[in-house]
């Protein structure tokens, strides 16, 4: 089964973007996924084919309107279609590897793509889109952010990663950031390889790399240390 | 002054993807930033042109060699150069607005995009990489980061933005998420424009939409509303 992602957006030419490239690319050669760039601008219907309009009471910026967005979205995902339909926004729920992996296992997603200034809320109400933010960031529209929602989409359909799908992986969603790596040469610079990664003893080593991991996300991140905790 | 971008990558290809249309594209042609794709693996010197080797201490996936790293990274940005270096990784501490803005305010990054099974510690440690994440979950690589990042960075070069930098991002930036907005037309599938935003009572307008994000952050990210009201 395909996994069918449908893109809304006034730049049509950002997409396959890097998608067209290494994994994500073969994987949409072979068929694992398919990738749609719509011209939002397509369902205006003025002669200018004008898609925003001046804010309501007021302030900078555009916002894109609802009628024209509605259009572009019903022609894209007509009524039955189950895919999720997602906005990339500073406002949205962050993105977590857990909603990628829902997403991964789903038939696909249908991703408008906005302007920072915003669309008519009455939009986001009548259809009902998930909100969803890459971080607290700021971006010239949800172009680059909904790449990158598929980049991590992508690499878990069936096939895509082959034997890279690696533990390091389940290390980082058990809430940790990952333990440093190395590999050869054995000395870089007059820098050794940590002894223990050398001993061949397996228990050491996973015990050493479990140690780094935790030091490393308190460090870093006790937020999600906390997190992980509570899930104990 | 040109912000000058090396990004340091396997994918060149995949470069300049969405950042060579819109503002950041109409940028780069205007001379306001530049981009260069750097390919790790000319840096490799046998003649499979290796760039990685399997970890130290054993484990899934493979890891990319300090020495060819180094290389790469040394001939990109030699002695002198004072544009930071990036590692961009899901180790990384999160990039957030301020750093976005700090980037933009310099001479320009040297981004290494490194894949998710990871880059020899021994790399990160002696060339003192700052290891940035765009968020907890797992790309393919770290392209699209990168490409996320300048992305950020560049609409807030001088000139790029123009009138579009509005009055949201400040709001943004002082920890809540954006109050809804609204334009024509006036009734959307049965809708109405709230009302007090067609009142023309500015006070009553802004107050309005300082509750609507305050609520609306209270709601989605209390993680940003309790760090809004520390710092006050």
């Amino acid at each position: 089964m395909t996994f069918r992602a449908t893109v809304l957006t006034l730049y049509p030419e950002m997409f396959p973007g890097s998608l067209g490239h290494s994994l994500a690319g073969k994987a949409m050669e072979a068929g694992t996924w398919s990738l749609e760039a719509v011209q939002i601008r397509d369902f205006a219907t003025d002669r200018h084919r004008t898609v925003d309009d001046t804010p309501a009471g007021g302030g900078a910026g555009m916002v894109m309107r609802a009628d024209v967005l509605a259009r572009a979205l019903d022609a894209a995902s007509p009524p039955g279609d189950a895919r999720p339909r997602l906005l990339m926004s500073p406002r949205g729920k962050p993105l977590t590897q857990a909603r990628v992996r829902a997403l991964a296992a789903g038939p696909g997603a249908v991703i408008l793509c906005g302007r920072f200034e915003g669309i008519d809320q009455r939009l986001i109400d009548a259809r009902e889109l998930e909100e969803v933010s890459i971080g607290d960031f700021i971006l010239s529209g949800g172009e680059p952010a909904a790449i990158v929602l598929l980049d991590a989409v992508v690499r878990l359909l069936p096939g895509v990663m082959g034997n890279e799908a690696s533990g390091s992986e389940e290390s980082f969603e058990g809430g940790l950031l990952e333990h440093p790596h190395y590999t050869r040469p054995a000395e870089f610079e007059g820098r050794a390889i940590p002894e223990v990664l050398t001993s061949g003893n397996h228990a050491k080593i996973a015990r050493w790399r479990h140690e780094q991991a935790e030091a490393l996300t308190a460090q870093r991140r006790p937020d999600l240390l906390a997190a992980a905790q509570r899930q104990k």
